[in-house]
């Protein structure tokens, strides 16, 4: 018998400068924020319901374990030291990231962090199981209890930011998803919005007043087919399957890592073309992830930018790319090749369903026009609900309230149309929303860029997305967040943020 | 706008005594041993493979946060306090099971738990890809570097076990899965079984002689109807489905936690009745997990016994019960429910074919007679492997001389059945196949003892599992590690481990 006799595995290191040492500390923690990022995932998609306590306490520990690392005070003195070294832009890009982080961390005591995973993991468990009850509407009195408590831990979080960051308490849950936006700079945005939206809306409206109604679509598309559909729409924008996956969950979303992206999806019978949608719109988020730069991945400045630059990357591939002539086609076509010919996706019956303007109630499928109301809505309520204006108890009546001032339309009309349709609040994700109008902004802002430097169009109309895919690839994804969200619009587009373009895109579309 | 003041959220405690302050460090490695256990899910069924390096380097930091915990320096001390304060038998027997931990932790530097992480999640990966290629055979050429890393890391832990515990290296491995296991021992049994299994094997086989050719299994089943049965049986066996799942993976396995244990079976094509047989033996392994105390479930002796007792449970379900008289009425008629009739899984067919002696190479797959023969020429392979006498090159050859020596049958006729076809060696679990062997004998142990205590083949007879159940739950599941391997079989069956009811099982079946 022969014994291998142990030996050490690898050389001691030198001992690191201080940004180094930060270095080195930022990629452990990421191996954590990557293991939390792939639980997240399976609760949305796998979680059984009888397993919501012991993965909370799980989540909680490694939320513990993440929030103890990034705001080790130890980290202030190192950042200090790094400041006085000799770094390149990337890296002192990387060290504002770090700081932004850490001042974020710092701000809130372990036991919210922890009592946060508890109530949110418990909370979303509630919402799957319930949201479908009373024919659509969802079981809010058996799910108010769990959210009342994520809006309690939200507003003592919000105190605690606010007070660290001398914003207002919703102004500062909004740094968590989107650095430096402020409601006063929100309520201009929303303001131009609402000065023209509605008038466009009811024109664009007129002109698909004599439009034939949509054929209905069928009602038992094999699941199996529909998820092969999905996967090769998603290859064909450009998604690498080697890195990533799509599964079904209850609200669509872009979980994991960019090295493992989670895309996952609904496959609600009836409804093949909204499904494929909201995978679009997911296969945005996830291009972004998988093309943010390898040297930065496990650092705070290899990071996406911000969630509004987020969803302007699923919106330009929902809202704009989507409704493209050219796209459509190929839509079209994909959609005959794998679920066999049907009159809903025709090439012309999907068109006029893609740009109908449909007075829907759900977000999620809401069409170009009508989406930024669908923001708002929810912002207003969630801005008060945060700065204690409202109580949780308070929101169905103001949301049916909002529908029909915004919308225009019944509440009651439609199955799912509550506030129980997104999965954001019961996350505890307050400050999201108004991401996704700037979202749909700035991709409207995109797409006039690239019309300005490339034959989009040709491109586009030849079925290739490449010229699309390298002017992202170049202006947003590898940037990573080497600079603000302020600087990569101006970079990028050579403008600020300005809703012109979106208004011009709706009009040449619509009117 | 109100600003909500933060609070605090939970009182201090007191300061606990020493064997408190071990439950609440168990507690919390629990905790990050819930994660792992998922994330180990997630790999074997969801990993893309362009993501196998950085989840390697996400598992090796979890990996080493868990062993920096179970191997800290201070727990010596804390548990040395605790043996001198006054216990109850339950806490006496948790010390016991931390101080087991302990050892084996304390044995390992923290380097070698990283690499090992690194290596075998490589080599996973690598034998998922590879081990269809060749028609069935495996890409050795492009697996061998890989899982040569996992041989060098094995014997590396088996020598500095080896060094801790004063065993033999294999036998220290072994003490990973079976505590207190021996070559010795094995030996015996071994010796045992191969005085008598060869001839009982030639015997039925002759009775078998005249027995019609089973009829095709049909190519194309459906995939969702494959899992509804699978569900269905499951539900039927026990499986609580509020705290747990059912998944596809390469290899069967039953992983997860007690709260969320996630199994996993193969739904090859053409193979419904071997599918069904993987989800069966799993059942088992599911059954113990799902129903370990919930008192102890953090701790150290809530945990399964050993992976012998694992395997008994599972071999009982697979072996034992699935080739019952009453449980073969049963499943035909499960099957035919599910997947509509056909006479593969008519009664008598299907009980001619699970108890057909097969001469199949595939150790998943085998019939219960030859099954020990499966487990011995893994035992002998990987123990002289860790050992040093032969290097993994050298591997296929053994292997396909012994598949001559034991199973009397070509090694190259059945494609999938060379050394590629488990993944536990992959895995690095080297030490884990006699469990196997051990538990396919305590199985027949159990069945003889609750035939004196009950009236089993009654209630069998009748549909009814509950006696048995009950039987397994109060002699086995709800021990947990209260007491050790030895004991708990005296205990259960009144006395030690002994392979005359194994003998006496097969020749009254099968002779």
């Amino acid at each position: 018998m022969t014994i291998v006799a142990p030996t050490p595995l690898r050389p001691m290191p030198a001992l690191p400068g201080a940004y180094e040492q930060l270095e080195l500390r930022h990629a452990r923690l990421s191996r954590f924020d990557h293991l939390g990022a792939m639980l997240d995932w399976d609760r949305l998609v796998n979680l059984p319901v009888g397993a919501g306590a012991s993965r909370a306490a799980a989540l909680a520990e490694l939320e513990s374990l993440i929030h103890g690392l990034r705001s080790d005070p130890a980290l202030g003195d190192l950042m200090d030291r790094a400041e006085q070294e000799l770094l390149d832009p990337a890296q002192q890009a990387n060290l504002r990231e770090m700081r932004r982080q850490w001042c974020l961390g710092q701000a809130l005591p372990a036991d919210l962090i922890e009592a946060r995973a508890h109530a949110t993991v418990a909370c979303e468990l509630a919402w799957r199981q319930r949201r479908s009850a009373d024919g659509g509407r969802g079981d809010w009195t058996g799910y108010l209890p769990l959210w009342q408590e994520v809006v309690r831990l939200a507003r003592i979080e919000a105190a605690y930011l606010s007070d660290a960051l001398g914003l207002r308490p919703y102004d500062a849950l909004m740094q968590r998803f989107e650095p430096g936006m402020t409601t006063a700079e929100l309520e201009r945005l929303f303001s131009n919005l609402r000065g023209w939206l509605p008038g466009l809306l009811r024109a664009a409206r007129q002109r698909q007043a004599g439009w034939p109604i949509d054929p209905d679509e069928p009602a038992d598309v094999d699941r199996e087919a529909q998820l092969r559909l999905h996967r090769d729409v998603m290859a064909w924008l450009g998604f690498d399957f080697e890195r990533g996956r799509l599964d079904e969950s209850a609200h669509p979303c872009t979980a994991g890592v960019p090295d493992d992206v989670r895309l996952t999806t609904r496959l609600s019978p009836g409804r093949v073309i909204d499904n494929l949608l909201a995978t679009i719109h997911e296969t945005g988020h996830a291009l972004y992830e998988q093309h943010l730069p390898v040297r930065w991945r496990s650092q705070p400045v290899g990071r996406a930018r911000s969630m509004a630059i987020h969803e302007s990357q699923s919106l330009l591939f929902e809202m704009q790319l989507t409704r493209h002539p050219a796209v459509i086609a190929e839509l079209s076509k994909r959609l005959t090749t794998h679920l066999g010919a049907h009159p809903a996706w025709g090439p012309e019956a999907l068109q006029r369903r893609l740009l109908r303007l449909s007075a829907g109630l759900i977000r999620t499928e809401a069409d170009e026009i009508s989406y930024p109301a669908h923001v708002m809505l929810r912002y207003e309520i969630e801005r008060d609900l945060i700065e204690g204006r409202i109580e949780p108890r308070d929101v169905p009546a103001l949301w049916d309230e909002k529908v029909v001032a915004y919308l225009d339309a019944d509440p009651r009309t439609q199955p799912g149309s509550g506030p129980m349709q997104d999965v954001h609040w019961s996350e505890g994700l307050f400050g999201y929303f108004p991401c996704y109008a700037v979202g749909a902004v700035a991709a409207a802002q995109w797409m006039a860029a690239m019309r300005c430097q490339l034959p989009l169009d040709d491109a586009l109309a030849a079925g290739d997305l490449s010229p699309l895919r390298g002017w992202l690839d170049r202006s947003i994804w590898s940037q990573a967040s080497q600079i603000g969200t302020v600087e990569l619009i101006q970079q990028a587009s050579g403008a600020e943020l300005d809703a012109r373009h979106y208004k011009m895109h709706l009009e040449r579309r619509y009117l």
